[in-house]
């Protein structure tokens, strides 16, 4: 006791219902996300949480005068779950692709936006002529809504820059948005991945070897103490899987961690890779044969659904189902960028989980938690309420977490809660 | 000129970018949804719209001397579309469904829990539980979200009390939600709809022929002055074809304009018996055969489309490029109820309907204002942007009516603006 009152940093108390979605068990709590309710959690001085309990408890274990300093938050009876860690996104760029959203509708293909110089090219071009402190204010915008909407770990990958110097400078920039909140307590985790893997650009398009021979030569060795993963989109219209290969194996050795855009338009291979390469994780994933699946799950590779791409191409959303049936770690992400997902808010993904890839509650909760920590190897660290673990939290303002997805279409988020 | 200065009580200025959706031509406004930019709106000193240009002419229109005596907004740039009208909810209730939401996606039919004593079931005996005070506080959360998603007009339906003391406590409420903004600028309108039969109740389980002659007989000749519609819900587990028809008929004669709830889980005859009587819409359609269609174009019945129903019972989507193709007038609406559709966003209801429905942004946004003021016979007074309506506008935290769909799952609605 005395212990504990020495190094408590923080309390949350008056917890309605704490959705821990905690991986051991938590005395008290119930149910598949092991629920608990009238909770609070205590914060030790590294920052880490401490216990979890009662809440009618954490007064004594908190004596009256430490608690002057502390910091103590009443949430109100509400919900608490783990803050949503989203572990696909590229929401580093500049330009507007609204039109391009629009033209497609109507039935002109990606295949031919990229012939007329659209489709990522016009992000490409635009994130390139676009000063840093543009860049740097759209990206932060642009988190104080991934913010709002209830994430507290954020993966950002680069692959708008597309050469050296645009590469670097949207490394960097993810790198700096690192403490852009203005308050501590909504300070989000930012984990930085190199995309120079996402296109070939113009300037190589007679010359894709060279363009291959720059990323594994130049990029790679230059990115690798800024950049945590190494990812390659390996698809028809992108990369190669020998390319593929190429690149992620040399990033292996430099030290990265990998990540594959996997079978998202074709069956590209790119999930056997992932497994084969030992990749943390393998993202869309729709036309991954069972082969490829029943790989990645011996490989422990994580699979990672992208719903918003379904809903913005409308086209066939894949099964969740399957691939949980397959016994793989599933995860939720947003994809946030501006050609195929344009979304900042992972609640929309589980409910477009729930609502046409079969999911349940407490699978698309666990996937868009603790799976999308897994899918960042940051599962000791975030994506569940658990001793030990930062206190990274996300405060709804409902008062059963049932209502998540039943109640769509509106931000039921009232703030995250870092501590 | 001399006139329109006396005339002004409002203006709006500095719009970016107005999107009119007028029914007549603009002098400068261009594309089926008659966009202007840079455009002002001048209110006339009744509340409605007397003039529609460019902003740079505004000032020349109205003195300054003049301009202390009036509203005066500054739209600061942003998108100005009208306000949605939601012409199709049942937002006053009580009680909570949550854990049938979930049960259902595990397999549970409606049929089974209409026999445990849950679905519709659930709200009637909340609602008629509730206190006044507790439903009509309910209600006026519920309608704050509504407005702050951009909806200047919404349809609310009874339907939850089904015996005549609850269905009048339910309209008086629905009535005295009339004027319970806090800002008389954010005033929004409600039109209230008689829905006795929406389902009937246990105490009539036996007798349901007694049950409709309660409806015709007394609820009908009681609430002529309350509401402005009477629906039906006309389907296998509500109500007949034969007991739909003697109901809207009686209806008509009091003076109701009619809607029917038609053709939603099963060919139902509820599209044609609108056609029949005239009903001024009839609504979900998932079942209204191409005859049904057609008989509705015939008479000029609004076809109202409800996504967020296929949404949440993972039902396949009503085609509106289908209806569009027949000649129909579409609406969209959002069906807000505990059962379906528990969602308060018609921003989301348009993205659904270009996701999944075949729509364009230009068809949706039309389903989504004139379209629904069209299924409430309000098409005179608001809907659009045109001289001679009332001013009730949706003002957008956007710079171009084409993000709207594309950057989707938050809300882009900045406020709503009622002058
Ligand atoms: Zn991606
Ligand atoms: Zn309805």
């Amino acid at each position: 006791m005395e212990q504990q009152q020495l190094q408590a940093r923080a309390i949350v108390r008056n917890i309605g219902q704490l959705v821990s979605v905690a991986q051991a068990p938590i005395a008290g709590a119930s149910g598949p996300l092991q629920v608990l309710n009238d909770a609070a959690i205590m914060v030790d001085t590294e920052g880490k949480i401490s216990w979890i309990g009662p809440s009618q408890e954490i007064d004594e274990l908190v004596a009256c005068s430490e608690q002057e300093h502390i910091t103590v938050v009443d949430a109100n009876g509400c919900v608490v779950t783990p803050g949503f860690v989203d572990s696909h996104t590229h929401l580093v760029f500049a330009g507007d692709r609204s039109e391009e959203f629009h033209l497609r509708r109507e039935g002109i293909s990606y295949g031919e936006l990229l012939r007329q110089g659209r489709g990522i090219l016009t992000t490409m071009n635009a994130t390139r002529n676009a000063s840093t402190e543009m860049l740097s204010d759209l990206a932060r915008a642009r988190l104080a809504s991934v913010r709002a909407h209830g994430t507290t770990t954020v993966e950002i990958k680069t692959g708008y820059g597309l050469n050296l110097e645009a590469e670097e400078r949207c490394l960097s920039i993810i790198n700096d948005l690192n403490d852009s909140s203005s308050s501590p307590h909504e300070h989000i985790r930012i984990v930085p991945t190199f995309l120079g893997a996402h296109s070939v650009p113009p300037e190589y398009r007679n010359r894709r070897a060279a363009y291959v021979d720059l990323v594994v030569e130049e990029m790679l060795p230059a990115f690798a103490r800024q950049a945590r993963f190494c990812d390659v989109y390996c698809e028809r219209e992108a990369f190669s899987l020998d390319e593929s290969r190429r690149i992620l194996t040399r990033a292996r050795e430099l030290g990265y961690q990998l990540k594959v855009h996997a079978d998202q338009l074709s069956p590209s291979g790119g999930s056997q890779l992932a497994a084969e390469l030992g990749a943390v994780s393998a993202d869309h994933l729709d036309y991954a044969s069972d082969a490829d699946l029943d790989a990645m799950r011996e490989s422990g590779v994580v699979a990672t659904l992208l719903p918003g791409c379904s809903y913005t191409l409308r086209s066939p959303y894949p099964s969740a189902r399957r691939l949980l049936d397959h016994g793989l770690t599933v995860a939720l992400a947003t994809d946030y960028n501006p050609g195929t997902s344009y979304s900042e808010n992972m609640q929309m993904m589980l409910g477009l989980a729930m609502s046409a890839m079969g999911m349940s509650l407490e699978e698309a909760l666990t996937a868009a938690t603790i799976n999308g920590s897994r899918a960042l190897a940051l599962q000791d660290q975030t994506g569940s309420i658990e001793i030990g673990k930062c206190c990274e939290l996300a405060l709804w303002s409902i008062r059963d977490y049932h209502e998540i997805g039943y109640h769509f279409g509106t931000n039921l988020i009232q703030s995250i809660l870092v501590l």
